[in-house]
């Protein structure tokens, strides 16, 4: 039995698993037998007009100059993908907001001691690739990082998470009055920034180390894919896990007129500047610590032994920014739903870039693009949705998901009553590995539509190639149970957490959001070197994968769009979350067997935390999953006449999610609503799952965790409750 | 509470539980209450003599010249050795062993391509260090290497493990015809080139990279105690896990007139070429290969992106090695047992070294020399042990265990009859940490000893420390079972593999053994930097943990020596053998649940293996020792009039361990008899618990499994109805 053969069966078979009944399959997920044909027919128009030609034409425009949000570059992409969508046979147009952006008006960084030296702030580019050169690249800057200058003694604090500046505290040393080094990685860069600031640094530099994406893992570019000692990585400095967004408008959208915070005193931003540099430049300072050898874990891949200093190296740091209100450009495409014109599947990529943008993000505006006009096409044969397709390039993400953040906001009331889900696409391209993310919920939808992607590398499915990843993953991770030790592999969407536009949807507003993207080696991120020659090298020399990403987008669009039943599952909701759980349990037990060292008794105790009545309110949302998972693949295979509790039923399977809502927020950072899934406080990018109790237990706060189990359980009874009445609502068995 | 009273505690609550009755304290384990008094007495005088200027001395002497086997300095030491032994008031001589030994005659390494360079075998000392200035110090070489000469392109494979070879096979690549290109690490070196000589390899180099012991663990020599990039690592390439030893009298003793395997047919020994190389060096090698790039794991710490090769790069080496036949020294010391003098306690420690040997061994001779002149002081004041106690000086071990194996072939049937235990102590310090291996029937006396032996540094005991850093390491990686959350800490000691000279008494003969030394970081093994200035810089600058080493040494064998009761428990041993399963089991089982890769048709499934009567035995042989334990705490409590009784019952648990040995050893290495423990086949240094289980999974041998299993069962049942004889002897509760 070939391995493809084998791991396609273990899927099915865990498909089918899910479901006590013999589920529809996955193809044909939420389409009743009468729609099953014309949903063929329109999906393989759509699969077979993305093509590698098309896709590169998009890309070569896109990224012929950096195209910054709110730079006059910026606008000129925005009409490009305008018109494209009209071209295409869509409804488009821009939708502009008026939000707080800064460019680096001056920016300098000296080595005062142990001997002056003038560090660079600026990328050159490589002379083997055109491509890389233009005269409208800024020099190192941090989006919302502020203006300010910095004399003093450098401390390294390795990635500068949360527990690096708790273990620097290990050893006796402080960052008050420092500029902390850091490196880039694990956590979101303005995390590292807040963590410095609230512990009294005056400044933070961020570097890229070899280790990371440099040398260590490849050949650099561009004689290999991985980052040059000459590059250094741009990028947002927000305290994203507190809240995306314009920080001037907190909450509500940034349209013209409208209220805006103080903008000396902003919340969720920093207040110490921040550089980032390369590791060609960081190594003069990084050589230049002593002090104490670093601990395990924070030695990089420069060639010689970290040291954690402070000094005797000090550096002067020096950043004036360029604040104002700027114009930002979203483009919003729709394609107007036939019978739940009021119900909404919203597909999203961001448009602007900190300089070329090839992988990040346009990459994901090619294959956005070439899926549109696939969808086109179509149209063009007769196609019309179920439901309203809308089709959105968001401008400013790289500053903090602005221009999705602020249309979330400006259409949150609408959205909490219309949206389906979201299917976020950001960077779409940098090998062949597919990666996905999302609400479990949408896991068989996804695996489904992935089922019907050909890899044409290797001949078989996208699916397979994923699945056999992730088991991989599996095996290799997953506790063994020596009782017992037959435990199934069951392939899951990871939970998001930040770092792209879901987030507004998901966690704000509790829409079911999904993210993916084929993955390769890339250590060019946010530097000059992202461009299509980075690409046409490395990343997709053939446009085969960006063709593929086109057509799982479509794919993924057109059954959301157009199934008579919305075709999410909750099983696989339910397993994750009890496999999220159990890593919980487990790392709060590994925590307390932990003996004291002696810096412990300064540090509170971790908790003896009590999850009865959080295991106890997943149980009850497991068991209404399996139901109501039942009653819908029921509904699938029989179809239901009566179009008004079609209607009802879809709303009803659509909202749960919307259960998971507290109005309150979570812990210190209200604009969180979602009880189940949130970027982790202190990680920025990645979730956690249930993270008020993470918080909690991160915090070793008895209280905190009381109240946040309370209202996680609550959720999950709510969650279930409402997933009884969706199963009601199918009719008896 | 303080961490320390903390740990302490648990300790002993672990200790008690080990028993249903109140243990005896650990600190008079073994001991009648009619003997505590004398022996707390004597065992001061002991502890309170070990100084830090003597073992200052003894190492100072000991170090000024490379004493590699069979030279002059070699026999210049022995004789030192003996005449302080007596000196202290022990009977002492050396016992010559003539053996097969190599020094290089000529050897040479050339870059023929990209470029030709002669690259340096030689380590040049440091001109901030004279102790590294010497006439007489071998270029780089192996121990038991090939003569030859070689000529073909490179490929690397990273540490040269079974695994990393498979891993080349994976990615469609070969060493046949090439030069293998390996670092240090992971597993002894001879088995790195045992696999490549097996896959048709024709040379090897093996270089130390930054990664492992250089820059990347911490400053380099003379800065920091890492290995700088002038420096290499000697050693022995014997395929240690078949057989330690003169490879010319394999299983029997290289004495005067010993019949001798022919010379030119020696198996157990390569028979391609090897050489050991710097980073510096060997960074003009990597550098030069291309070819795919690396797989995850195998890049190293040199500042560029490794690939495998096979090529550009070409080398040629040439190795000429002077093989003969050479007496080497082992000096034997006796302290006569008053009750029991033919049963026997045996202490050792290696004295040859590749260079200078200050850590290795010689920070081992200087502690045991001032363990000596401890225990010669109590002699004077009156001592008298129970049983004999013997104290090695071994020679030859780095070319692989020669001494200790020959002296232990020598006396193999005295040694099966008379020895309860072996102790051995190598390098005794490079740091501070404790770390203790061994049989775990010797925990109860190793914890009991080490608890009175002061961490000057701290305050503490070194078992505080000892069991605080183990269960740290525990806490990280014992698995969490969500049922039974509360599974204690167990302090236990690891199993030993090989790599010193408690090898032969272990794993041929049977005998408890115990190997502990005071850890820290150190990057000179085997270099010309392993001396006495690298010592008083980095490892022990006031020689205090050589005294601590001194201290612990003494009390071992004090209370091994003197104890009325042989003081072995074997709980302890039952549950490390049950966790040891449990990991086998776990690890048989991630095994099967990865998925089959493309290459997988040609490699044979895992094997699904039935544990069900290697459970059973081990749960019988739990049984019995919890029995045996709690009848050896009553006696320790109570006393034993007859003494016949006794020395039955002493003979009886001292020789458990025996029952654990089949005379048709292991799978394809029949010198090693011992079923329970055994250095792993293609590791070397690290132990295999069950190693014909383990061995026939790794090769996916149902036959070899089953056959393997089935010994395994019948050896815990034998030992299991031995230690059920012991407790009878005891009498009733």
């Amino acid at each position: 039995m070939t391995c493809g053969t084998h791991t396609k069966l273990a899927v099915l078979s865990s498909l089918l698993a899910s479901s006590t009944l013999l589920a529809a399959s996955p193809k044909t997920l939420g389409f009743f037998p009468s729609s099953r044909e014309s949903e063929a027919r329109f999906e393989a128009i759509m699969s077979a007009t993305p093509t590698p030609e098309r896709e590169r034409k998009w890309l070569r425009w896109l990224t012929e100059e950096p195209h910054t949000a709110g730079t006059g570059q910026g606008k000129k992409t925005a009409e490009y993908v305008r018109d494209r969508l009209k071209e295409f046979g869509i409804v488009a147009e821009l939708v502009p907001y008026e939000v707080f952006l800064n460019y680096p008006k001056q920016v300098s960084l000296r080595l005062l001691k142990p001997e002056p030296i003038e560090l660079s702030l600026e990328e050159r580019g490589d002379i083997r690739d055109k491509d890389s050169f233009s005269g409208d690249v800024f020099p190192g800057f941090h989006g919302y990082g502020a203006s300010g200058k910095a004399a003093a003694q450098v401390i390294y604090v390795n990635y500068g998470t949360r527990e690096d500046f708790e273990q620097l505290d290990g050893l006796g040393l402080s960052v008050v009055g420092k500029i902390a080094l850091v490196r880039y990685g694990k956590v979101f860069r303005g995390l590292k920034v807040r963590e410095a600031q609230e512990r009294g640094a005056i400044g933070v530099i961020i570097f890229s180390d070899p280790a990371d994406d440099g040398y260590m893992k490849g050949d650099v570019y561009p004689d290999g894919p991985m980052r040059p000692e000459t590059a250094l990585q741009r990028g947002s400095v927000q305290f994203l896990s507190e809240g995306p967004g314009d920080p001037t408008t907190p909450g509500w959208a940034s349209v013209q007129g409208a209220r805006r915070a103080d903008a000396t005193k902003l919340a969720g931003i920093p207040r110490i500047p921040s550089l980032p540099i390369s590791y060609g430049e960081a190594s003069k300072i990084l050589k230049a610590l002593a002090g104490q050898r670093v601990p395990e874990g924070w030695q990089g891949g420069l060639p010689f032994s970290y040291h954690v200093g402070p000094g005797p190296a000090e550096v002067e740091m020096s950043v004036t920014m360029d604040y104002a209100y700027r114009t930002i450009w979203n483009v919003i495409g729709t394609i107007s739903g036939g019978v739940e014109k009021d119900r909404w599947v919203i597909l999203g990529n961001h448009r602007d870039a900190w300089v070329y943008g090839a992988v990040d993000p346009n990459s994901g505006t090619a294959s956005l693009l070439e899926t549109a006009r696939g969808l086109g096409e179509a149209m063009k044969a007769g196609w019309v949705p179920r439901r309203t397709l809308i089709l959105a390039s968001w401008d400013a993400e790289e500053y903090g998901l602005v221009g999705s953040t602020e249309w979330v906001e400006d259409h949150a009331a609408e959205l909490s009553q219309k949206a389906v889900a979201y299917i976020n696409l950001d960077s779409s391209v940098t090998g062949h590995a597919l990666d996905a993310g999302g609400i479990p919920s949408l896991r068989d939808l996804f695996m489904g539509a992935a089922a019907d992607v050909a890899d044409v590398r290797t001949g078989k499915t996208v699916l397979d190639l994923w699945t056999q990843s992730e088991q991989s993953e599996w095996a290799k991770e997953a506790p063994v149970d020596l009782e017992h030790p037959q435990r199934e592999f069951y392939p899951n969407l990871r939970l998001i957490g930040s770092g792209s536009d879901y987030t507004a949807f998901l966690d704000n507003l509790g829409i079911p959001a999904l993210d993916f993207s084929f993955d390769g080696p890339y250590g060019v991120y946010h530097s000059v070197f992202d461009d299509i020659t980075w690409m046409e090298k490395f990343g997709d020399p053939e446009y085969l994968y960006h063709v593929a990403a086109s057509r799982l987008y479509g794919l993924l669009a057109m059954r959301l769009a157009g199934a008579d039943l919305v075709p999410l599952r909750y099983v696989p909701y339910a397993r994750r979350l009890q496999d999220d759980l159990d890593e919980i349990r487990r790392s709060a037990i590994i925590k307390r067997r932990m003996p004291r060292t002696p810096s412990s008794p300064a540090v509170k105790p971790p908790l003896d935390p009590d999850f009865t009545t959080v295991i106890e309110s997943l149980r009850d949302f497991v068991t209404a999953a399996g139901e109501l998972d039942d009653a819908l693949d029921r509904v699938d295979s029989s179809g239901m006449a009566d179009s008004g509790r079609l209607s009802r039923l879809n709303d009803s399977v659509a909202r749960i999610e919307r259960e998971f809502l507290d109005p309150a927020g979570l812990p210190r950072r209200p604009w969180f609503k979602h009880t189940i899934v949130a970027p982790g406080y202190t990680v920025g990018y990645g979730a956690w799952t249930f993270p008020g109790i993470v918080h909690a237990l991160l915090d070793r706060d008895q209280a905190m965790f009381d109240a946040e189990a309370k209202k996680v359980a609550a959720r999950l009874h709510a969650a279930a409750s409402a997933a009884r009445a969706a199963a009601a609502l199918c009719g008896a068995p």
